[in-house]
């Protein structure tokens, strides 16, 4: 009784594995200040929570359509068109158990064994992880630090395209460079999209912690909302990362076949939950707005302190809540040379 | 830009398709009376709900563990140890997103390309699609009328075997024939798995609608808790199949690789919901008791109901809350030959 191949290809989240270590180092009494995991600190805003408390008094407890809810689904198109330009509908949305299995299901979708996808190096894992399960060839693209942040390395990007490339990842407001595309280079992906035609994955999971103007998505590009599905999160904006509730947009033929993915694996997102969302999406935006002001201060402090400590340097993202330091100078002083496990 | 080809061997669930028809021929103002879906009309009893708002007050909407929390892989592994007679431990335990998501997870773990699966056939639809899906080859077993009830054909299933069948599935207290095993069958299903060295997945959703005597499982056997899944679902005993909470049960390094797919799809199952399951399992059990007992005179009800229809002839099933009529007889009256779907 033999495991499968596959599972061999199967990567996984450090994230989660360091979470795993700080909880056993603050088990033993020691102080830990957490800033391993995408989670925060914030409670997940009032009237959410009363909506859910209410959908469950009113027996949303049972199955729902495998895509999710209607009004949800309108909600989400809704919100898509006003803040990305786009022209969705219902049928454009399908409602998901997190932002998360987007990912998965996006390249289940669109990418054959042996073809090439493109995605960002420092960047989310689980993208390398699910190409390579699902034996694709993940080609990374990286960043190279601009003036007050870091920038796509286009060039490399360019280099890196080859005829087997199906597919690019795009993590605009990046974790964890918090790299963010000028309409200029959001210009260049666009057409590099349609010439190479590639399916285009946008993971917006932090286009609205934008602190320094209003974000813009590719998909509002002409031409690219039939190519693209975009990854909606509610657990970062709205501090609802345990309740598990996403979203996939893009083309209604695509939809369709992400909810079949849903029909097979997870039924339907928790029923009751939805609802939640929807109050997320309608109600009063007040505490979305504090909590993004509360993580702009935070990132100034952050950005002060590391930038105080001689032999580390860190830009300031306008988007995200990520930071990543130059440390090698810091590194090179204490002795660790270039060993970074030792480091962390 | 074309979709994968994987996707075209994709399947799908019926059942979801009739409640959207059902859902439109009650739109159009006619009475419909749903027996398509695996649903319930009972509420999630209170304690469960109770359990929830307060979960959600003390803030358990951040991340939690990739295989759930620990009190609640805790309490499942000792409600299987009671049940069961198995020695499961928090660590055989992996909370999941309902009892579906455990499907193809296990097919995922065990199932190389070209490899066998035996399957119930008429079964859930998800089995097929799944092993389909993973380019396994889906090998029906079927069952056969007994006196008072379904049997496992058990000839059909032996000359099914081949040498490259790695997987069994097994769902005793069957959807949709209600055929539940005798203790000699599970002695000679126990035997044949070792025999033939397979994996087994346990569909034991319905495990607990037992109306006659007290369950037993296949994981329960000597050499079988080393080889076999349970598929647990909290949807069907405590209603509440819209909250999406389940768990995969079986060997530490199996379990380890069903958290490890969790990390890479859904993160987790939500959080709050997961203290909601740890109440339905440790909390009054009167009301689950209720459900049963009344899901127990419905099936009492229509038994007598269909066997009063001249041309239908229904078994009483001793578990679950499905019913197979034979209604050729019916059909041939009415003029409708074979053409099962125009009868439908």
């Amino acid at each position: 009784m033999r495991t499968a191949q596959r599972i061999n290809f199967l990567g996984t989240e450090t994230a989660f594995a360091v979470a795993e270590r700080a909880a056993a180092y603050a088990a033993a009494g020691r102080k830990v200040y957490p800033f391993h995991l995408g989670d925060l600190n914030f409670s997940t805003p009032a009237h959410i929570v009363e909506a859910a408390r209410k959908a469950i008094g009113e027996g949303k407890t049972g199955y729902c359509p495998n895509g999710g809810i209607l009004p949800l689904r309108e909600a989400l198109a809704a919100d898509a068109n006003t803040l990305r330009g786009t022209a969705y509908t219902a049928e454009n949305v399908s409602v998901q158990p997190g932002g998360k299995p987007v990912i998965g299901k996006f390249i289940q979708i669109f990418m054959n064994p042996g073809d090439e996808v493109l995605y960002p190096s420092p960047g989310y894992p689980i993208y390398e992880s699910q190409i390579e399960y699902y034996n694709g060839k993940a080609v990374p693209y990286g960043f190279i630090a601009g003036k007050d942040g870091f920038l796509l390395d286009w060039e490399g990007m360019e280099r890196a395209i080859t005829p087997k490339t199906r597919i690019l990842i795009l993590n605009d407001f990046q974790n964890p460079t918090g790299a963010s595309c000028s309409d200029g280079e959001l210009e260049q992906l666009a057409d590099l999209a349609c010439r190479h035609d590639l399916a285009v994955l946008l993971d917006e999971a932090y286009f609205e912690m934008n602190y320094e103007g209003k974000s813009r998505s590719l998909a509002g590009f002409p031409g690219l909302a039939e190519r693209s599905v975009i990854l909606y999160s509610f657990g970062k904006k709205f501090a609802m990362t345990g309740w598990r509730l996403g979203a996939a947009i893009g083309p209604r033929e695509v939809i369709r076949l992400f909810t079949q993915l849903n029909t097979n694996a997870e039924s339907c997102t928790t029923h009751f939950v939805q609802y939640a969302g929807l109050a997320a999406l309608q109600g009063d935006q007040g505490e979305a707005a504090r909590i993004l002001r509360t993580l702009r201060e935070r990132r100034d402090a952050a950005v002060t302190l590391l930038n105080a400590c001689p032999g580390i340097r860190c830009f300031s993202p306008r988007a995200s809540f990520y930071l990543y330091p130059e440390v090698s100078g810091l590194m090179e002083k204490k002795g660790f040379g270039r060993d970074y496990a030792a480091f962390a």
